[in-house]
Order: C-alpha cells, then structure tokens, then sequence
C-alpha cells in the first residue's frame, strides 16, 4: 500500500522510466493505483494510464472517480475506448455509463462490442434501486447433468470473466435455475461425481424487480458472498455480489442520517458540491420545519397574559422545549432503527406505547425531582412557579417519548418512511404540546 | 424458506414423525431452522435439536438466540456439550461464551477439546473491538513451495473446516504471511505450477490489535471477502471473514445513530430491554442536557426588562431556536458523516468552515425573507420588531451552520468521537447563541 507514492510516480513520468513505473503500479492494488490517478494531472494521467496492461487498465478505470473516468474516454483512441468498456464488468460500466454526459455514451457504445452492448441496456433498463441495476451478468453456472470433471473444465474456460467463481449455479437446458454449489464442494469432490447429486438445492433468490434493500437484507440474515437473480420466469439471468451490497447498506444508511437530520439525501461528495446545491438539499426541510414552528409562536401568543403577568415563565420555555425534544428523538431514533433492522414489528405497536410509558415516567420524575430541587431549594422559586415547571417536565417527557415512539410506526403504517418522522419533525410537534401543557398548569397552578 | 412453517413442526413433533421432521430440516437454510428453533417451547426445542446432524446442529447452535443456546447447553450431556462446541468455527464459540453465565462456560470449557480450548482462550484475551475478536482461527494456508497439485490435496484435506476457501495464505516455514492466492487461480493453473510463482504479493493484512472500524474500511476500500490477521512477528494467526465486518458495519452505524440522538449505544434489542436498563441508556445525556439547557433560562432572565416591555418577543422565540437547532445538526450530520467515511480529513477544516458559512448565508437570507414578507406584509407586525426577528434569523442559521461545520472537526481534533457533537450538543449552544442574538438586536432596534 505505502510503496505508492505520488512524489515518486510523478519523478518517474518526469523522467521518463516508463520500465520502473509500469512494474511499480504492476505491484501495486488497483485500488491505490486509481486513487493516484485522480490525483495526477491530465497530462500525467493519460501518461500513466497507457502504461497499465489491459485487464488491470480496466479494473483500474472501474474505480477511478468519474471526472477521471471521463477525462481518460475523451482523450483516447476510439480503439483504445472498445478495449476498455470490452474489458469491465457490465455492472461497473453501467454505473460508469450512468455517470457519463450524452456525447460521451455515444462515444462509448459505438465502440462496444454488440454483445456488451446488449447486456449493457439490458442491466440500464431495470428500475432505479432494483437488483437488475446492482447485479452482474458475468457469472459461472453449470448444466445439471455434468460430472465434477467436465464443470472444472468448464470453470477453467469461464473462470477467468466471472465476478466470482466462489459459488456457481447450476440451470437446467431451459436456464431455469436448479441450485448452487460452492467451489469448495467442486474440489472436494470426486471427479466421476454429478454436479446434481451434489449441488444444494436450499438457493436464495431474488428478481430482478427484487427492491436493493429487501436483497441487502437477505445477504445480512443468510451471510451469503453472492446471490442469484431470476428473471419472471425463473430464469437465471446475474448474479449480486457482497462487495455491491456493502455499498447499498451504506447507501441506505447516509440516507436515513440525512432524513433524521432535515437532509435530502443525496450522494454527492460534500467538499466536490456546490454552495448552491447543498443549500437547495437544506432550505425544503428548513422551510416546512419553520412553517410548521409558526405554531409554537401562535400558542404562545394565544398565552399573551400569561406570560405578560409572570414573565419568569419564558425563562424555562427553552429548557421544556429542548428536554422534549431530545427526550422524543431518542425515542424516535431506537423505533426507527429497530423497524429498519427488522427488530421491530407493526404488530409491536402497543408494546412499543406500552414501554415508552412507562420509561418516560421514570425519566421525567428524575428530571422533575431534580428541577424542583433547584427551582425551589437552592434558587428559592416560588412553589407555584416551581410546581408549574416540574409537573409540565413530567408531562412533557411522556408526550414525548410516546410521540417519538408512535409517530415511525404510524409512518410506516402509511407506507411513508420512518425516518423523516426523526429528530426534527418530532421537535416540533413536541414544541407545540409542550408549551400547550406548560401554559395549562400556569394558568391552573399561578393564575387560579 | 417458506416452505419451514412453525406449525408444521409442531404437528410432526406431536406426531412423533422424526424421519419426516429430519428430513424437512436438513432440506432448510440453517438460518431458517435457528429461527424456529428460538420460537419453539423448550421440550420441542431439545426435541428439534436432537435430531440434527453434528455439522448442522453445530451451524444452527451458533445463530440461535443465547437464550435458546443457554436452554440447550443446560440441557443436553456432558458429551453433546462437547460434540457441539469442537464442531463450531472458534469465532462463533467465542461468541456464544461470551453470552453465557459463568456456571454454563464452566460446563462448555471442560467438555471442549485443549486445542479447541487453547484457540477460545486466545481469542477471548484479545481486546474488545480489536481484529483479533473478529478473526477465526480456521482457515487454509499454503507453503511457499508447495505445487498446485500438493495444494489441491492440502486443500482437500483442510478445506472442510476453514471458515472460507474461497482465498488460501502463503505463508514460509515460520508461519510469516508471504501472499494470498484466490481458488480461482488454483483451478486455473497446472499442476506443476508452484505456489510461490503464482501468489499475488500485494496482500493487504492487519494486527490483531487493529480497530474493528478500521478493518471495516479496508473490506469497504478493496472490496475484500476475507483478510489475514497477524501477530506482532508478522505470523498468520487467523482471518476475518466478510459477514463478520457487515455486522461490525451496522454496530458501528447504530452506535453512530445513537450517539446522534443521545442515547447511550447498546446492542440490546428493544422488545427484550427491561424498561430500567432502557430508562437508563437515556437518562445520562438527557440530564447534561437539561442542565446546560438552563444556561438559556439565564440568559432570558438576563433580559427580563426587553421581554416585559415587548411580550411579544417571546413568541418568535420557539421558531427561531428550532430553525436554528435544525440548520446546525444538517451541518453537523453531514460533517460527522463526512468523516467517519473518510471523506473528509481534518485538514479541510478552513474549506468546510467557508462552505458553511455561504450556504447559511443563503438559506439564512431565504428564510428571513419569507418571514419578513409573512411578518411585515401580512401580519402588519411593526417593522423593528420584523427587522429584530429577520436579522436575528440570518445570524442564527449563520451561527448554527458554522458551529454545526466545526464542532464535530473540533472533537476529532480532541480525540473524541465527532457523533456526540451532533443533534443534541448542537441545538443547546445554538440556543444559547441565538437568544443572545435576539435580544442583542431586540435592544439595538426596539428599544433603541
């Protein structure tokens, strides 16, 4: 990793020991070779690029980041284009391809062989987070019928172009898909041995059509390497490999971050984004959020003499409105992970009322005691006053947590997303019960 | 999977159709088998359990429940105990041990074999999070000089009891790691081949003390299915394998999830969390924050006389501290995000700190504006009261979308961890800054 250097690739090109720099980037993982190349300047790249064999130039060329990608399809050979694009796997071109100004796909499809072509379109055609988009269609499957002998022969001469030889599967003459068998069940196999007789009929399948995070959670509950998928007829049509679902988890992790935190999720880069798009990403949420915050401020208005007689009153306001807030978005947060992760149910629902009852009583009377504690012991509030304050901190944590609890059940309910009833949402729909509470024991507790 | 339904066990287990249940159990996942197995009584379980074979008792015991782990181990013979236990792979034993109550490891250890015992003590001496717990012991390795042909053999010999086979470690005669070789190679090349001639060199490794984070992101960089793990003398001592870093993934994304939402992290499951333990994971931060929220109550005090002469004030004070607390934990999300993927360093600090402070100059203007246009134009609110509650709400977003930027860079500097800078943490010193803002106006522009 370390032997890597910018300093010393850039001497090289400086110097022209094509020789030396070739057996170094040779030696080096694809990787840290295409995290150097989005370093090296234009001239340099190209410079670098050319010096890479076909098959690492390609794997090369799948991880460099699209600026690079697209620098390096407009600066060589249409030749040079077909040899590359020939070379990836169809599902890290798609995403390449998907990346790509219109004049620059052109540039790229005409170059391609007509059978890449093909599968190309195919995989571009499926629904956005669908597993057609994610999967590959370079894979190593087996006819039932043949001996253990003749599938190594066959692994040999496939082996090489599949994403992954770790798992083959095995078709019928139809292409329907029968089962699955481990390379490690191949050589430890006899070489007289059917493949099915020894395959493992148990298969964990998904569609085409099958939602990314529906198959990143089987992946997760069956510790599975790769999956097949099936077309509307059962046929088997790619394969999904581990390493793409590491990335759809993280996928859908950022975008329920973004959503409990009042962001459109996107996947842009936020040092490579400019100003103006990560505002727009912010100002939608910001704006309902105020909107919706313009009750808090009709409330308090409607208390007017209230607060007018004992303006005391508004100095707790924050507190109480902070308290719930943070109270109903830990609460909020464990229901919205537990529905992510399939811990939770809808059929929980009154269990999760049930607890979060229950848990708000025992941290609002903590917090109460201790509020009235300070109020009344050591800074001497009056016992109105002070009652006022700790009596709504109680009832306040319970709206709360019940809220925070309930409000992702009843999205999901709705078939809306539980996360963006998180943080801010609830925030402010506790804002507004508690200072309704707060303003009700003043004007039962103080005014009389 | 759907064809292992709970009643139908059930039925066969009252029937006493062994033959049949064996059957129907060795022909479902194990995943699927463990899940019923945590769903049965404990007569049926033990019952269920019985009829397993070793290999496929061993694999269903270790994704059961603890609890359902714990039923079984106190319940079967010495001997079985034993049986179970020397046919798990080492990761998952330890897993299991660590769970168990002292009276039942007692009982575990004894029926294990030394060397099986040997490998459980090590892995348990190993600090929590670090590579060393994560990795298992069983894996195929391969002599430098050793030939394709003499490695296909070792691997049939070995192959049955590592974890994966899907990469095979070189290693020279003192155990020290010399390179890796994908099956796929093995398969492809020719007998006479040597092992030392066609190893890839460039392995990436790491300590078995490493961070459990960062092995994740080495899986996540290089899209790895496995990684060797070696001592301090550089000498192959285990593997981690893919699945183990998805859970490690999600565990670090839920404790990233709950720190943002000031909650203690645990991995304790909702529905079986006693409301007390629950209570307590929320009631430590809620406590630091109620406290430092009474710094807001200090500073309205402070200005008691501006809010006694214009009540009104009080009221634009909610929208202005929630609009405030949800522009900074946008900033903060994205930042501490940015960070735990590596997409930002610490050193982009000036860069995000003068992005931040233009995006909160924009969307501070927007909001502003439509709250002039709402206060002014259409309430006819006056116009210094307008002014004091648009200026204030520029500043605000301004403060928090900077603070929001800078304080989860400011606990990485400090060595801690940029989540809990987040919603929470945020919104009181942003309250706390906006109020001071307000009121600083409120007296320059009301009561002049």
């Amino acid at each position: 990793m370390e032997n890597l250097r910018l300093d010393d690739v850039r001497q090289m090109i400086e110097k022209h020991q094509k020789a030396e720099l070739r057996k170094l980037l040779l030696e080096s993982n694809p990787v840290d070779v295409a995290e150097l190349m989005d370093e090296l300047t234009d001239k340099d790249l190209l410079l670098a690029f050319r010096i890479l064999p076909k098959d690492l130039a390609a794997d090369v060329f799948s991880r460099v980041d699209s600026d690079t990608q697209q620098k390096i399809i407009e600066s060589i050979s249409e030749a040079e284009v077909g040899r590359i694009i020939n070379e990836l796997f169809v599902d890290d071109a798609v995403d390449f391809i998907e990346e790509m100004p219109a004049v620059v796909v052109k540039k790229i499809l005409k170059n391609t062989s007509p059978e890449m072509r093909k599968e190309i379109n195919l995989l571009l055609s499926y629904p956005d987070d669908s597993a057609g988009t994610i999967m590959t269609t370079e894979f190593a499957d087996l006819q039932v019928g043949l001996t253990v002998r003749d599938a190594i022969k066959r692994i040999r001469k496939i082996g090489i172009d599949s994403e992954t030889i770790n798992v083959l599967y095995v078709i019928d003459e139809n292409r329907h898909l029968l089962g699955m068998l481990e390379i490690r069940k191949i050589i430890l196999a006899s070489p007289e041995d059917v493949i099915g007789d020894i395959m493992d009929t148990n298969v964990i399948s998904v569609h085409t059509l099958s939602d990314q995070e529906e198959v990143a959670s089987l992946f997760k509950k069956y510790d599975l390497l790769a999956m097949p998928v099936v077309d509307r007829e059962d046929r088997l049509v790619g394969i999904v490999t581990v390493d793409d679902i590491l990335d759809v988890i993280e996928e859908e992790n950022e975008e329920d971050f973004a959503k409990m935190s009042a962001l459109e999720p996107s996947d842009d880069l936020y040092l490579e984004t400019n100003v103006f798009v990560l505002a727009k990403r912010r100002i939608v949420w910001l704006l309902i959020l105020m909107v919706s915050a313009t009750f808090t401020g009709l409330i308090i208005r409607k208390y007017e003499d209230v607060l007018s007689s004992i303006v005391i009153l508004t100095a707790f306001i924050p507190m109480l409105m902070d308290t719930g807030g943070n109270a109903g978005s830990q609460s909020s947060t464990l229901i919205i992970r537990g529905l992510a992760l399939g811990e939770l149910e809808l059929k929980d629902f009154l269990k999760i009322m049930y607890k979060e009852l229950l848990i708000s009583l025992i941290v609002g009377s903590i917090l109460a005691l201790i509020n009235f504690v300070r109020l009344y012991y050591i800074e001497k509030t009056p016992l109105n006053i002070t009652l006022t304050v700790t009596l709504s901190m109680i009832f306040v944590v319970m709206i709360a947590k019940v809220s925070g609890g309930l409000l992702p059940v009843i999205a999901k309910k709705l078939h809306l997303d539980p996360a963006i009833m998180a943080g801010p949402f609830i925030t402010t729909i506790v804002d507004t019960l508690a200072l309704i509470v707060y303003f009700k024991f003043a004007q039962v507790l103080i005014l009389k």
